[in-house]
C-alpha cells in the first residue's frame, strides 16, 4: 500500500504537474468529464489506485485495467486515449512517456518523507571537531563522523552511519541508517546509499608467503580509495572495496542493487546498472550503459565494453568488447530430466568423437 | 561446544520433559537401568554428548554411535529401542519424532540466554517520544526507535538496531544487533531477524531517462511497504526490499537464511524456506511450502506454485506451476575435463544437425 | 591514488627496508646512479608511481612499464636488473620475491593509519562492567561490549561494533566499524574483520513440524559457537553462522573475502582462501590451502580435501578428495547462440540414444 498524503499535502492535478520535474516531457491535461480537476492524495497501479489517486499506463497490455481503474487521474499516451470509450471518468495526463512521468511523480510523493527529516545534527551523533558539515545537512542519531570528513550542503546521514576519516560526501546525497564508509572515500552529489552498504573495505589482496609456513598468505594492505560519481545508487548490503594502489571508480549515474560486490580497482562506466547479487572481481573494467542482471558474475582483470548486457546467473570469464546480450546459464528442468542430461554432458567430448567416427564411415 | 547449564538451571529428565512444548508429540521415559533419572545439563550429538547431557537419534545411520554414546539420556524411536542391547546405561525418551523433540529441547536450553536479557529500555537507546513501547519489551544499548513506531509486548530489540518511522513489530519478536527497518515496515509475531538484515530498503526501480543524457536512469521512488507474517525468520545480512507501489509480502512461517535478497513486490507463501545466498527478483510470486536451496536464483515477474523445490545453484527463469524438484546446475569436474566438454557445448546445435544428417543417410 | 606520507613520516630507502618485516626475504639495495638514496613518500604501480614513490616488478609482462616508470625506487628480481639499460635512474631493491616485499611495505605504509587510532575506550562506548579490556585496546565511539567479553591487548574495536556476551578477541585483532559478534564467539590473534560482517548468527536449522500446521517448521536453537583461528581475515558483509551443537571452526590464516556465507558446523582448514560471494553450506569440511574463486558454492555435509581449487561460479555437490582444480560453469555466449545450444542441452540424453542407434547400424 503506497503512501497516501494527508489533506494539507494533497494538491489538484494541475498543481501536481507544476511541482514535478517535467524537463524533457511533453504533456497536457485532458479532463474528460468537464468536472473540476481532482485533488491527488496518492499514486497507485491501475488495478489498485483509489478514487483520489493518480495512476499510469506504461504498457499496452494493461489497457484492459485502464477500462476498470478507479483512479482519479491516469497518465497515458495519445494512442491509448484514442482507444478509450467516452464513458471513462478519470482525468487524463496525455504524455508519450508515462513511465518516466510516473517516476518523477513518485519522487514528488517521496519528498514529503525526505523533507520531514530535520536538517540538523542529532545531539547523540559523534562528530569530530574538525569535520566540515555544511548548511542544511542532517546527521541522524548515533552517527559517527570521523576526523577530516567533509559533508556538503543538503546531504542526509542516517542513524548509526559511520563516516571514516577524511571521507567526502557531495551535495544532496542520502546515506540511510547503518552505512559504513571507510577512510578516504569520495561520494559524489545526489548519491543514495542504502543500509548495510560498506564502501572502502580492503580489497582481497594477499601475497603467498611460505617464509613462515607452507601455504600462508601475507596481507597486501589496500592503500587506494573508492570514488563514486554523481547520481550513484548503492543497494542494501552492497560492498565496494577500496583499491590496492589505485582507486576503485564508479561512474556517474551507476545504479547498483542490493548485495552486490565490487572488487578492488574495478572501474564502472556511466549509467551502468546491476541487479542484486552480482559480483565483479578485482581490476575489471566495465563500460558505460551496461547492465548485469541478477547474480551475474564477472571475473577479474577483464574488460567489458559499452552497452553490453549480461543475463542473470551468467559468468563472464573473458573480455566482451562487442555490444549485445550475453548469456550462460544452465536451463532448469525437472530434477530427473536434469540428471539424465547432466550425465551426458560429462561425455560430450566423447560423443563428438563418436559422431565424427560415424561421419567417416 | 554447546551451551552447558549451571547447577541451578539443570533439571532431572522428567522435569525437562514437563517444561518443553510437547504438543503433538507422544513420548515416554524408559529408564533402562533402574537408576534415578539423570539431571540434564546440556544437549549434544550422540558422539559428543557428555555424561550429563541429553542426545537424540534421528537417523538410523547413526545407530552405531548410539551404542557408544556417553549421553545421560537419548531421545529415540521404539524401533531403535528394540535393537538395543540390555547393556546400554542411558535413560531413554521413546518418541517417534526425535528430531522435532530435539528442536523443542534446544529451544528450552536457549531460553536461558533469551530470558536473561533485561526487559527494559537501555538508557543509551534513542526512543522517539511518540513511539509506543509495550510492556516487557527489551531495547538494547544505542538502538534508535523513530517516531510513530509500535513495538508489542515481549519483543527484544538488539543493540544498535534502527527502527524506521511508523514501523510496527508484533509480540515476542527478536531483532538481533544491527538490524535495520526502514519506515512503514510491518513485522509479525514471534519473528526473528538476524544482525545485518535490512528490511524495507528501496526496490530497484528506474525509468530510462534520456532527456538529460543518453542512457541515464530516473529513480522510481519506492512507496510500498514490507509486511512480514508471524513466525518468520530472516538471516544475517538478508535484505527484503519495499514495494514500488504495492507491498512486498512474506507469509507466515517463512524461513530465510543469510545473505538472501528479496526484490520489491515479491510475495512468498506460508512456510516456504530458502537457504543462503538465494535471490528472488522483483514482482515474483512464490507459493507455500516451497524450498529454494543455496544460491538458487529466481527471475522477476514469474510465478512459482506451491510445493516446488528448487535445487542449489539453479536459476528459475520462467513459471513453475507443477510441484516437484527442479534443477539446473552445471556438473563440476576436473578442470581439464570441464574444458573439453564445455567447448563441445558451444557446438551442440551443430552436433544435433550432424546427427540428423547421419540419420537421413 | 594511494596514501602519501607527510614529510615527517617519509624515510630514506635504506631506513624503510630496516623498518619492514623482511623475514625470509633476501634483498640488497642497488643505487644505479651514485646519487643519495631517495626518500620514500608513497607506494605505487610502475605506471602510476610518482617521483618520490617506490614501486615493484612482480611479473615479467610489466617489464616495458619498468623502462618508463617515474618511481624513485623499484623492487625487482636480479633477472630484470640484468636486462635493464644503464640509463634508468631509479634506485633498486633487488629481491627474488618482489610481490611479497611489496606486501610487507604496503603494511608499513598502512600502519601509519592504524597507529593513529587512539588506544583508549571512547567515552560513548557502552562497556559492561565485567568485561575484561586489556592494555592498549582501542574501543571506538558507540561500540557495545556486553557482559563477560574479553578483549586482549592491542586489539582495535571500531565504531558501532557490537560484541556479544562472553565473546573473546585475541591480541592485535582489528574489527572495523559495524562488526557484529553474537555471544560466545572466539576470535584469534591478528584477525581482521571488516564492516558489516556477522559472526555467530544462528545456523539455518529447522525440524519439520506438522503438529500445528501442514508444512510448518520448528526452530532448532543453535547452541554451538564460532571459533576463528589466528590471522583470519573476514570480508565486509560476510557471515559465519554458529554451530547447532558443535562449533563452526575457521582455521589459522584463512582469508574470506566479502559477502561470503559460512554455514553452521562448517570446518575450514588452515590458509584456505575464498573470494567474494562464495557460499559453504552447513556441516561441510574443507581442507587446508584450498581456494574457492568468486561465487563458488559448496553443498552441505560434504568433504573437500587439502589443496583443492574450485573455479568461480562452480557448484561442488559431492566430496572432492583429490587435490587439483575443479570447474563447472556454463560458458557464456551471445544470447542467440546460447539459446540454440541450451535448447539442445535439454535433449542430450535423447541425442546420445540416437548416436547409439546410428552406431548399431
Amino acid at each position: 500500500m503506497a503512501i497516501v498524503l494527508n489533506p494539507s499535502q494533497a494538491v489538484t492535478l494541475d498543481k501536481l504537474l507544476e511541482q514535478i520535474d517535467t524537463q524533457g516531457l511533453d504533456w497536457k491535461i485532458k479532463n474528460s468529464s468537464n468536472q473540476p480537476l481532482p485533488s491527488i492524495y496518492g499514486l497507485g497501479s491501475l488495478s489498485n489506485a483509489g478514487k483520489t489517486e493518480i495512476s499510469f499506463l506504461s504498457n499496452a497490455k494493461f489497457f484492459p485495467h485502464l477500462l476498470k481503474t478507479e483512479a482519479a487521474a491516469v497518465i497515458l499516451p495519445q494512442k491509448a486515449v484514442d482507444h478509450l470509450p467516452d464513458t471513462v471518468s478519470f482525468a487524463m495526463v496525455v504524455c508519450e512517456n508515462p513511465y518516466l512521468m510516473y517516476a518523477r511523480i513518485a519522487q514528488w510523493f517521496d519528498n514529503f518523507r525526505l523533507n520531514s527529516i530535520p536538517k540538523q545534527i542529532h545531539s547523540s551523533a559523534i562528530v569530530a571537531p574538525d569535520a566540515i558539515i555544511e548548511e542544511g545537512v542532517s546527521i541522524g542519531p548515533l552517527a559517527v563522523i570521523e576526523s577530516g570528513v567533509k559533508i556538503a550542503a543538503g546531504s542526509i546521514i542516517g542513524a548509526s552511519c559511520v563516516i571514516g576519516k577524511n571521507s567526502v560526501i557531495g551535495n544532496n546525497s542520502i546515506l540511510y541508517a547503518h552505512v559504513t564508509l571507510y577512510h578516504d572515500v569520495i561520494i559524489g552529489q545526489r548519491c543514495i546509499l542504502h543500509s548495510g552498504s560498506v564502501i572502502g573495505a580492503d580489497g582481497f589482496g594477499f601475497a603467498p608467503d611460505n617464509t613462515h609456513e607452507k601455504g600462508a598468505w601475507c596481507k597486501i594492505s589496500q592503500l587506494g580509495r573508492v570514488i563514486l560519481g554523481n547520481d550513484v545508487e548503492i543497494g542494501a548490503c552492497t560492498t565496494v572495496d577500496r583499491g590496492a594502489l589505485e582507486d576503485t571508480v564508479i561512474g556517474n549515474g551507476v545504479k547498483l542493487d542490493n548485495q552486490i560486490m565490487i572488487g578492488h580497482n574495478v572501474r564502472i562506466g556511466d549509467h551502468t546498472a546491476m541487479a542484486a547479487c552480482v559480483g565483479i572481481a578485482g581490476s575489471t573494467q566495465i563500460g558505460a550503459r551496461c547492465t548485469v542482471a541478477g547474480a551475474g558474475m564477472v571475473s577479474g582483470h577483464i574488460t567489458i565494453g559499452d552497452d553490453v548486457h549480461v543475463s542473470g546467473g551468467s559468468a563472464v570469464t573473458s573480455d566482451i568488447l562487442e555490444p549485445g546480450r550475453y548469456t550462460g546459464v544452465f536451463p532448469i528442468a525437472p530434477h530427473g530430466v536434469w540428471q539424465k542430461n547432466a550425465a551426458v554432458l560429462q561425455q560430450l567430448a566423447q560423443l563428438r568423437r563418436r559422431i565424427q567416427q560415424l561421419e567417416k564411415k
